[in-house]
């Protein structure tokens, strides 16, 4: 039940030596998304030995280049691998125009098709799904039309506790209903309820990625409780007047969005390439949100399962 | 009286986790060239600590998106450090059409112009040139259009010898003259020649690159001499067929090159993914050419200048 978060890239526009521009892989419950593919993604999908056959999903958060100059060089590599399965682009509808003559201009056929899918720049929107997990995008607030990204796992029924089952003999044919809320009448007539049959599941797990975005309060309500968050902080506090005129955020506008979402943990990220000592962004957001980490390429959080915060109860 | 050569990236199409695509940076007597530039180069200019204000000139060989797909990356970087010199890109011409969206569509004024200049595929030609050196593009043998550069050394004047100016009183009137192969009349009307007054120059140095190609005997004439050749070697001699359909070499092909063209020493890159164990490309190419070496991301070559191979003598 695998639920983590790498970090390919975690630079802002602006690459160094040590920090590529922004992009993540995230692996949820087996299913690989790739969020964001600035320059360089595929090298570092390589050095942190993902397969390139698992990269069928990718989630462009804005068309700024540090977030998609990577795609072509993905999509050449992953054609000349002989890869064939489908490729899926979640994106700012432009894109396609931007890459297509690139893709076009390569070598031999493509193996496989490119599906753009356009992001809902308004309201949050489901963007991917199945039956165990989703992807919800939703707007932040940049320079262009840019979404974050939730990944989570969808809420799952309680599972019988076994030992009441053998107790009160319960048919298979009546599981199901308990499962989804109903009780038990015993051959006697006792009416056994619903909680006293049943464990609740494990709490659905949820990953918000936020970049690049001002502070951008409405976004609060979409990533509540959301365990891990990985926010933008291209500027300390100090620059707060110039975060606001890029629309970017600082170290304490994150914390400020880790406090108000009720989130369990908070990852700094798309650094300033002006800041060499990166240490005071951790010092302003831990003033105001001691469970913050910074981002480095390479980094990998898992969010563990953990029993439901408050037990399931009729 | 620099002249190195430094491999940025030396694989081929698909990047690793250790080698980039290609691109290499030239210092040629202070002149700075870059030559191709695939994907992640700009990441690879700051990790070998090259200042971007110097990158003014790009010899692109050819479109296949690991040659060029850097160049997006590296002019949106350019411009957000504030550069404002020209950009001069030398390529086959279809690149203009290929990335000009992509920088229009950047954040921002872009605040210096970038000049596309044609290559051409037929012929030898000077694409560079000041008082000194000379960049000269010519023709290789590929799928697609694609040019080898030589990077080069004008011929410089011999220098007089100092001893023989005492000697003889020459008056600097008539110094230019002897330079340029004169001899001198003394005032008793001994005849001097050229040859007992000037010490001969440094030999022009000279550096071919060759990639992506088939062996292409045409081009030994060309580079002829050459103190260094980057040679492509994509295969090793196992697979000449392959190599041949594909258009590529093998190292024993770039060897034979090497040793046709009379050249001081060999460099080969651009090696396929197939290949986990690169010495093979050693030992064969060294059967025929001793002075090989295998490049890898990061490794720089110095020409020394050396004394001219054949004293200047009349």
């Amino acid at each position: 039940m695998t639920f983590e978060v790498t970090i390919l890239g975690s630079s802002s526009a602006i690459p160094t030596s040590e920090r590529y521009p922004t992009a993540q892989a995230v692996n949820l419950l087996g299913r690989f998304f790739l969020v964001d593919c600035g320059e360089g993604t595929q090298i570092q999908l390589r050095r942190m030995k993902f397969s390139f056959a698992r990269v069928n999903h990718i989630f462009v958060s804005h068309l700024h280049g540090d977030h998609f100059l990577g795609l072509p060089g993905l999509i050449s590599t992953r054609n000349l691998l002989g890869i064939k399965s489908d490729l899926h682009i979640y994106a700012h509808s432009p894109l396609k125009e931007l890459i297509q003559p690139l893709i076009d201009h390569m070598k031999g056929e493509l193996g496989f098709s490119i599906t753009f899918h356009p992001l809902n720049f308004r309201q949050p929107a489901v963007v991917w799904e199945d039956r165990l997990v989703e992807v919800v995008s939703f707007p932040l607030k940049h320079s262009v039309p840019c979404c974050g990204f939730l990944f989570r796992e969808k809420p799952s029924l309680p599972n019988l506790r076994k030992d009441q089952i053998a107790r009160y003999a319960i048919p298979v044919s009546q599981m199901q209903q308990i499962k989804e809320g109903a009780g038990f009448t015993t051959g006697e007539g006792a009416e056994i309820p619903h909680s006293e049959l049943v464990i609740a599941p494990p709490a659905p797990r949820s990953y918000a990625f936020m970049t690049d975005t001002a502070y951008h309060e409405p976004a609060a309500e979409i990533i509540r409780g959301a365990d891990l968050l990985y926010h933008e902080a291209t500027f300390l506090e100090e620059m707060q007047d110039w975060a606001g005129k890029t629309l970017h955020s600082t170290a304490r506008q994150a914390a400020q969005m880790a406090v108000h979402a009720g989130v369990g943990r908070l990852i700094l990220g798309h650094f300033s390439t002006r800041y060499k000592n990166l240490s005071p962004f951790l010092t302003e957001a831990r003033a105001l949100f001691p469970e913050t980490s910074l981002a480095a390429d390479g980094d990998r959080f898992a969010i563990p399962t953990l029993p439901r915060r408050n037990a399931c109860q009729n």
